[in-house]
């Protein structure tokens, strides 16, 4: 071939493969030694291997060895933007450790969370039977606040066969390994950010009060209330929803309340995504006389107009800190069984200071601050 | 157990397994005879089965059958929005004739693309290596508009040992079956409707030159404005990227040039939300005094501020035929080797009349009509 000679970039497989004219398996294959190769070509590509001095690399090498080299993610729903951040750092970080991903949507067709369920057992069972050398589970049944014995029986029956580590959820009293972000202290963040703008008359909207997520944001939403001799109002706490459209229906709902607040935390940012594009149409602007913060921090969060405050999981820094521990399971190292990510505020365009109070909004605050100091 | 009895529900392997307090994968070991169950542990779910009438579902039978039940999906990119919406209805269809999904994310981490296609190589490996009973290639090679022989001859040796489909993409002259959207139409449908509602200084901004998808897309442009006597002026077409980032960075080229267009039809719907980034921080009011349309109606197109006017490519449609036609290749039916889904044009708020026009804009609008009638 022309193009041959002296190299300036390392040689890879692809260009081994080129070069022979055969495809990148067949080079690992003869590499790796796992499958037959016909005779003459197995002599080309050795050839080359010695011309071009070619050292495989460790994703090559790994993915034909004894161990699979396969990962499992089981996740509960691929669209939902907050899922692919954390995979882009897991995929990152374990790719240089020479693993291969395989991805297991359990979505439910028809919405029924026990649907879901079904399948992730499913996957767990074929993800073993595929012999992979590890599985991580993110959301669904280990966000259930309180799982039944069944649900959890399952993941830690798996987790004796191969090396299980749980991302963002947990299975109380199990002992099992996981890498989470701090939620109550992100709550905390979200909440103490608004507080400090001089809100307060706020509302906490999104989630669903059975998700230990949930549980978690609206417990650090009422403590850093109270901290602040603030009250966190019953009616202005709302859920029902991770989605946009429920962002939607929730400022509807408080556009019918008697009084309303002049800022909202949601739960995450598709609800404070949902909860803006309302205001918008009801003719509220954000932030000069609403603000709002989401939660997560997903890719989205800075192309809204105006760009959304949240507060960061850092999934990119979760997803990553999951392979690097899986790593050391699956290598049997010894590994610590909680790692805890700290979450991240991120000011944007859509919180300021509180608008100029009315009368009425002046006399309810006090109203409840003296509630409060009952 | 207190609640069994007259079910209400149609009882499924999840309820069979909860009363046996086992696993759902146990139950399924019994009922398909593929693993050794403890003797008593199946006496106690077999007799569940017969109380409850129990009919295993066409998900449990099949994935315990002898084929797999599993298809693998290499797809270039898990965090562009696109994609998700062709795996649901690819998921929703194929998980009715119960196959399971594996997701195999080729993203290149230092966006080289040459890396991608040694992981589409890599991935279509390991799939026949684990036998999977189809796979499904969406985007990176094949959407190249020149793909080497090399990266053609590996998806063609592939496609004779297993059942492969090709969606929104092509390998020319190689007969591979396909699903796609009609780019050329949708272009056609966006050009259009910018020109129905007046306007003629139209841009094109956005994709890859290189790519197949975005050649379609140029082309089907400056054939609709060449129809109605007008100019797709060459400074006015920019390409170079699919992302919010680079929309961004092409009106803010567009910003510098002397002249500007009414209108701006961008590659893709995150390109169009990067316009419309750019353009509100130059205080150019989205549609009064630049009309946007968008391509591929991503969920995030009716969430924007305004919402995005865009050509639905059908995502979830072409996914769903995906998956039919790709069981008819596995179950040996005769299938046609090309589907092509129509786009559907979605008219929202981001386009609108052009504005009145100046005096300038008038003289270049009279020049360029002269020059294309020379």
């Amino acid at each position: 071939m022309n193009e041959g000679g002296a190299a300036i970039k390392p040689v890879t497989v692809y260009d081994i493969a080129r070069e022979a004219n055969v495809s990148v398996a067949t080079v690992s294959r003869v590499i790796n030694n796992t499958a037959p190769v016909k005779k003459s070509t197995r002599e080309r590509i050795m050839e080359l291997i010695a011309k071009h001095q070619f050292q495989p690399n460790a994703l090559a090498r790994s993915l034909y060895k004894k161990e699979t080299g396969m990962i499992g993610v089981i996740l509960p729903d691929i669209t939902n933007p907050f899922f692919p951040e954390v995979l882009a750092g897991l995929d990152q970080e374990a790719r240089s450790k020479g693993y291969t991903f395989f991805l297991c949507d359990t979505v439910s067709t028809n919405g029924d969370s026990a649907e879901q369920y079904v399948r992730e057992s499913q996957y767990l069972s074929i993800l073993m039977e595929k012999q992979v050398d590890g599985i991580v589970m993110i959301g669904g049944r280990i966000n259930l606040a309180k799982p039944s014995k069944e649900l959890i029986g399952e993941v830690v029956e798996a987790s004796k066969r191969v090396p299980l580590l749980l991302i963002n959820g947990n299975l109380p009293g199990e002992g099992m390994t996981r890498v989470y972000a701090d939620e109550l202290e992100g709550a905390e963040l979200a909440t103490q950010h608004l507080i400090e703008l001089g809100h307060e008359r706020i509302a906490f909207v999104g989630g669903y009060k059975h998700m230990s997520n949930t549980v978690q944001r609206i417990k650090g939403f009422v403590r850093t209330m109270e901290r602040s001799g603030l009250q966190a109002r019953k009616e202005w706490i709302m859920d029902g929803g991770f989605s946009v459209e429920s962002g939607k229906a929730f400022m509807n709902r408080m556009l019918a309340l008697p009084e309303r607040p002049t800022a909202i935390f949601c739960a995450n940012d598709l609800v404070a995504i949902g909860v803006m594009k309302a205001a918008h149409k009801a003719g509220i602007r954000v932030p000069e006389e609403l603000s709002l913060i989401g939660f997560d921090d997903i890719p989205y969060a800075s192309n809204s107009i105006p760009e959304l405050t949240t507060v960061s999981l850092r999934c990119y820094d979760v997803g990553r800190h999951a392979a690097e521990l899986l790593h050391q399971m699956i290598t049997k190292s010894k590994v610590s069984k909680n790692t805890k990510i700290r979450p991240e505020l991120i000011v944007r365009e859509s919180t300021a200071r509180p608008p100029a109070r009315t009368e009425t909004a002046s006399e309810s605050t006090i109203e409840i601050m003296l509630k409060n100091n009952d």
